[in-house]
């Protein structure tokens, strides 16, 4: 008779996932609002779809990954920014559209569970919920013998939030003569990091404990830079309207006219995203301070600026655009910022790096 | 000078993600209805959030995986059938708390991108959709170089459904006396796919092309049998009322008390999930033909009954809970059901395999 197996035999213990996912509620609860309707552990999670004050709801979503940003935490042993860094992306994501965030549920994919990990990357998705008002409402913990190397996990988020219909901000009245304002990034955000490490460790020799003077610490640390949530700066100007000096015949011009948040594709493939026909934008280069590690990334590798613009945020992490008459005030509202551009009439180049 | 260093020689290829994105769209819109107000490639996709006739709209959300299943995909190279595996799935883990399905988003990871292989899983992402009445919103496609080995990827699904609070299914009015019915599965449905691949192909020695007279067919076709949507069968009986006789004093009884669809835990684990304090389930082994498929894995490696019911679904996808006296009118309207067991006073099991 052969020896009985058991599901753990093949490498998958539901009693360590049980434990994992009691974890996981822990931080979830903390995230709880008047809306959750559910408990974590049912098979779907129940959040109120009644939206008061809104005419016409409209529900955005979005889905994400951190990438190999995830190489860095594996490599550093930090485990608890990450999930941060997922949740704050998918924040930017729907913001860009003018809304907030409702609710967030993570997918958690390793080869082996170890609910230490699970646990601190949990840790990094509830606080980052927390701080952006939305709910961590559920979410898949997946153990998948011999998809992942040793120590190594996947994680997707998905995020979905509301905007009252009329204030959906979609760059549909965006014109030649509008004002790009940037607003900095920490760092890489999340997306270029395949290049990244190429760069700083396989070009460059560095290792993730390597301190860099001019970046001011460890390059794992440097790498690791929280992507922001733009959505505390941003929020208090939603459905604000344009004034009336620049709006003219069209009263229900918003002050915010566009809003691009710079992600896989870099500075060039993300702000045409929300450009109309007709129009082009440029950029001043020189109008921002680009941290550092960009300077360093593009000398280690001689990647050419296309290449650099094509990839990186550059250390601008949200572009807004406005009207030439609300520059001043847009600018004022917003705390950090810079004026980095305009827009033209259309040019063979969507965006142009001057 | 160093030769010039650019993205696609850290493996990730911006343009091959781009033509992936084409072939995506083509398919998501296939799957558009009149609530979808949005193209995918913009940062979100957008949904109308105005639910005409709803008192009190609930969203029930979910993010699942297909698990180690995605092994056999990689093995047969048939790769059009997960995508549905996965939205079926998300669309029952909804559907057991009465909600229909809305709008689904993908996350698909991959360490070399090949488009046709991505697009290959994305049409059974749209044709799933499509069965289920369900928009494919949006989704990510990552390219995650060293993540993933050659020809692997691996997928998260999150799904967004609807449901009025009046009708919303939560097990709480199950009572002893309470009839437990079952639907087949095709399967082995979305779970269980580490042991089973342990089995067959260490244990066994086989391969998936192996042909196993018992089962009818080669073993890798047997594997990817496809996870069914309940929600043809269920969707007609959602929101409706228990008869009178059933549900004496309290007419807001539904018919249909409890759903659980058997995912990772299997019987033992997910019937539990909906059930009331005080109650057990007696389930009547024999009561349906579970599928040879089982019963062979049982046998290539000697496992435990209590193995079996708690890593697999034993030819059950779905199970319902309703009162004796409605047992017979839901039964008549089930095409493939089967009377599997009652509901008990509470045991030391909450589930009993008699």
């Amino acid at each position: 008779m052969t020896k009985p197996i058991s599901y753990a035999d093949a490498g998958v213990s539901i009693d360590k996932a049980n434990l994992a996912v009691a974890k996981i509620r822990e931080h979830a609860r903390s995230t709880f609002n008047e809306k959750t309707l559910t408990e974590i552990g049912s098979f779907g999670g129940m959040f109120s779809g009644v939206f008061p004050g809104m005419a016409e709801p409209i529900l955005v979503a979005s889905a994400d990954g951190v990438g190999t940003k995830l190489k860095v935490a594996f490599e550093t042993g930090i485990h608890n920014t990450v999930g941060a860094d997922l949740v704050n992306h998918c924040v930017n994501d729907i913001l860009v559209q003018g809304a907030r965030p409702l609710f967030f549920l993570d997918y958690f994919a390793t080869g082996k569970l170890d609910p230490e990990v699970t646990a601190s990357v949990v840790e990094g998705f509830a606080r980052a919920c927390r701080e952006n008002g939305c709910v961590l409402l559920g979410g898949e913990t997946a153990e998948m013998p011999s998809m992942y190397a040793d120590g190594e996990y996947d994680l997707a988020g998905f995020i979905v939030g509301v905007v009252d219909k009329a204030k959906v901000i979609d760059g549909k009245s965006i014109k030649p003569g509008d004002v790009v304002l940037g607003l900095p990034s920490t760092g890489l955000q999340t997306n270029g990091y395949s290049l990244a490490r190429k760069l700083f460790f396989e070009v460059g020799g560095y290792t993730v404990d390597s301190y860099i003077d001019e970046l001011g610490t460890t390059v794992g640390e440097a790498l690791l830079a929280t992507h922001s949530s733009f959505l505390p700066q941003i929020e208090p100007l939603l459905g604000t309207q344009a004034s009336s000096l620049q709006s003219g015949q069209d009263a229900r011009v918003p002050l915010i006219k566009g809003l691009a948040h710079i992600t896989g594709g870099g500075f060039l493939e993300n702000i045409p995203r929300i450009l109309p026909e007709g129009v082009s934008v440029e950029i001043n280069r020189g109008s921002w301070p680009e941290p550092p590690i960009f300077g360093l990334m593009q000398k280690i590798g001689n990647v050419s600026d296309h290449e650099m613009f094509r990839t990186f945020n550059m250390g601008i992490g949200m572009v807004i655009i406005c009207g030439e008459a609300d520059a001043e005030i847009l600018a004022g509202q917003l705390k950090d910022r810079f004026v980095i551009g305009q827009v033209s009439n259309q040019n063979q180049e969507r965006v142009v790096i001057a």
